[in-house]
């Protein structure tokens, strides 16, 4: 199988901002370490990342191919109805991940208009939070 | 009279994504479309497709030409108060259009930020929508 | 085909009411305006108009014959759930139109319990947005 | 003892409108079949049914004689004041009643501002739901 | 001068209805000493009462010619956006006058949608209400 | 037919509790009444009363095997959305009963978060609420 | 009868403030011709304003003496339940007013926290509001 | 390590009750499942269920002793302040899971009392989200 | 005199939980100090805890015979309609006393279900607060 | 130790204002009362009173020499952020008291905003709020 | 220029007052050296302070001579209308200045009911913001 | 020290867009400005405009190099999380900065998202309001 990891808003940033709550490993290191280990199961995966919402939103609409799509779309989680069309429109399951637990955190941060049309939603596990939505496609 | 049809965000896949409510047509027919129709009543129309915000923004912030704007933002109707600004930002009249009765889906799609600051709004209609708003300038 | 044109309360003193808003023609030279429109495409239009909720409901539940009803309610528009009731209870397709655009009035303004019921809305072109109702059932 | 049951809005049209939810009998051999079911425990029962708000009040107001109202107001339950306060301004106990089990519909539907002013409220049990209603004054 | 009462629904049974509220002199009487006191101050005044939301909104909307409405719209003070239309569409300033406290009782009579369209407001003084309300026209 | 009367959290305590509102016969004298109206009609009935909240829901999850429920769950019934859930999961109907109106008194009473999975509701009768629900399973 | 007209915060600058709104006489005119007025039916009137909140309720509190009192609040009208504490705990009727139509203006003034306790109260007639007010007591 | 599975209300019914949503597995088969995946990672764990909050929260409360503890709290979720002090008492981290994807579901589903005192949150995978939650405390 | 002290959810677990806000005291020192407190004034105590809310109701529909009772009912102070309903159903006076100043925590810790039903509040002083509850029924 | 007992708005009438409410010793009766409880102890105690928000808010902020305030604000409890402010700029302690049930009256009374930032709150008991809100400062 | 700083409750009190927030240095202290600040520019200042709302309303409303008022309300900021109509009240331009950044604290304090009429708003530069605000009149 | 000077959407556009709230210059002529009075005072000064919001965060999280951000995000303002989260990443500190008064506008124009992690905030002074935010850097 075949997957795709997309990271929204900010996240290019991993590793140098708000370390207290993302640490201080890159998103560079982390989809290594993704791919590494999608590769010990024999499957594939490709890697997206842009801060622009519409951009994301293109990419996830050309995402049918794939068998399984991992999304932590940041900020965008919280407000994007974009991202949520985007992600309804496509026959392809997405899993939503949150390296922080968002409802540990600020009120704003409660709501994910995504959840509703994603297949499942995955947090506060840090950078493991990514390898449990790829493990859940082939589990 | 020369009108401008701008479609907004995930609007470029229409045709594939959600049949259901979208239908088959592509985007690019649903303008080929339109543009007979304009023609055919001795008018001129451009089009203009873009799933970034920021982009939908500066079209029509430089929209100033025109005699008239067909505007379906997509998603981003519900809260961009960035297009609603640019919208009231030119004095070039623009009509708001859906192509679903978006009244009859979840309940965040019943808000919109951009009806305020456009001259009409016209939904429900499937592609017609479009015909509609164009005809409304020169009716 | 055969069409019903409803308008509700107060607009009966259309064209003298409000002028700022809706015009100073009355509503008998705005249905006579729109008979000649749809005869000229080959069409029949009835009219109907009354002040009272309950009348408007009685006639929309008698309205099955009809091939589309155009409706304008007037301020029941924001509260009638007993219209809302009468729409949804035939077959036949219904849709609402407004003259003024609705959303940029008082707030109170800006919620109609109708659409979700009906085919299509139209809103904010005066007495044009009646013609283009009728135009969307031949288009 | 003698009743008057009272339905208001649309209700007229019950049996053609909206069959999923109301059943194909019309209100008149409802009716029919309630007037049966009192005679035969020895009561009396009179029917009145109106599309018009005032007139569903004016006769509430003029019901001080009955021994008991069942009112089933249709939409005018989620709204009405005057209905309330028509209600609120007689001796006579009135029984709410609804065909449908309104809670389990639309959210709009899941308030009555009548029950506060009724002895008691009766829902979801169809044409069943006057019957258990009426029973309710001789038990 | 001459000067329009206007009473609204379940007003006709003032005097039957809620005596502790509102007295048990009936309209008719209040009526009749209303338009003595007026005609001792040398105007005229006629009266209308109707259950009926529409028949109002009509009353309200031919009462150009008169100097002053004085308003009672009963339960539909609340939330009749029609009488609040009716009210602004016509030139002769309205009183809107409550026989009782509405802010002394349940929370949904402390809104009025009428005030803001009209001249002023008198409210807890029962039948004095009236007065104080054709009062202010000459005063 | 075979029938199951719940009684939920305090009124077991009935007869002894705000008589005021729930009279003086206690639960036993109410159920034994109950025993023999359902008798007399050739059904039969079991009868369950608990304080605890999760024992209510297991007393439901095991009523597959009754014809009916009648469900009074006291002050559950404002917000147990595990009741809700424990009745959304079996086939037998499940009828909703108040003996007070709960409608009028706290505001916090007027919700009910089982009506919209139960089949009907009977509120307001007293004792007879009871004796109305389980008449509606073979009127 | 004797009675005390209270003005409150902002009010002793009337005539020069606002003047849109509230005229160009000042409070010393006004006040000048409401005593006149109180004179010329045979009663006494004293008169007092405060900016200080505190200042208003001793003065309520201490008015136990009166008649009736005339309040005009200000802007604590909107907020002030030590106000409103004050006026509910003197045996003697308050009557407020308002010389603008408040629920004309912004939201934040639609809303006052003393109606609730005062007998009654006239808004929207400029300093006539007073002289109703007072004529209320004796009428 | 050792782990605790916690199954709340009405989950102890999972195979029979509402199998659209939850499967046709019985919790008993679900758990043997797990403990299987558990032991085979070299890990033990030990199972409880129970329908009363109260017992669920003493439950967590003695679970000092584990490495971690899985918690399904079912409907208890939305509403249990009582299970998120409790799982706010004890050190050991808490994963909270649900087998289907509640913001998918009714409104009353989305928010969670205990997310915000769980190390993370995994929910949409059916009964592969226990599995997933067991992982990542070993991951 | 006789009294009763009840603890709700949770606080059996006093003294190993959360100790930065309760102490490390476990609730049988807590009581036992309690006791000798009660009797050095000459009066009785008798000391009740349970985790399952319908217990607690129980309990109290059932305490009667005591001459007062102090309730700290746990997290269900926030959401125990059930509670409420058993307190209100004893005609024994019940003070609610919190060891935390529960408004200086987590909003959904400020709304108190309970306080409306009980006699007083007292909250904020640790394990003095049952103290000065107790000493409130003899001051 | 020394401290201060501050009264607010309207409480200086405290014995003829709301007698139902509040009994009929004045406030001096009952601060001289509380004096002979304090000395009794071997503590003194100083009394303040004002109507005016301002000058309580400056007599809190010269509260930093007594060992501890005891604050009954009266109607400013419930929106005086100022005197919030002062009590948080003051190292001593402060206890809140109210002499009524507030939570037993109307609902604007439910709310606090001195609370957080007091360290405890003692409320219902009448004078002997103040008594147990001194106690607690030694107990 | 000639202007005026205002600064009102709990104010007179900085530097000794919550100093983590504002500081160890007194009002007097900064006063001295704004008006050093604001002399060496050409300018003229004076100072006013009050706890009582009243008494800044009554300073506001005679500030008609001075060119520019800066104006730190304190707690009053954020529910004084009082304030709000006298600001509104005299022509001379007034801007809103905090010393600490209010939106980064309560949310409580977020709201600005003064913002609206003043001419601008400059927060959380500590003293300095006097000094910006100062420095907008003749920048 | 060095700055950054940040323009948001539609800002680009200042000078033709809304003359009447953000004058005729455009955003050249005020940056040119800018830089010499920075220059004047011995810093120096980065400018950069987007209309897209992903390319504002990634400006922003590149900003860390700077000594201090000046920020008007335009309409972003009200509910870009993204470039919140973009602020609080970076160590700069950020002056947030409006043109108009925003809180004398519509009001969904009062809420900022990006506030609570700024320094402070300016707005209302037109162009100088860049100046101050400038100046609060080395004032």
């Amino acid at each position: 199988m075949k997957f795709l990891v997309i990271n929204g808003v900010n996240l290019g940033r991993t590793g140098t901002r708000e370390r207290g709550i993302y640490g201080s490993e890159t998103l560079e290191e982390i989809n290594a370490e993704l791919e590494k280990f999608v590769r010990a199961h024999g499957h594939e995966v490709d890697f997206f990342q842009s801060d622009v919402e519409g951009e994301l939103c293109r990419k996830i609409g050309e995402a049918g191919g794939y068998d399984g799509v991992v999304l932590n779309a940041g900020a965008y989680t919280h407000y994007s109805i974009a991202l949520r069309d985007a992600v309804a429109g496509i026959p392809t399951p997405v899993v939503e991940v949150h390296m922080s637990n968002v409802h540990a955190r600020e009120e704003f941060r409660h709501v994910s208009v995504l959840t509703p049309v994603c297949r499942g939603e995955i947090l506060g596990f840090g950078k493991k939070s990514y390898q449990l939505a790829l493990e859940s496609f082939w589990l």
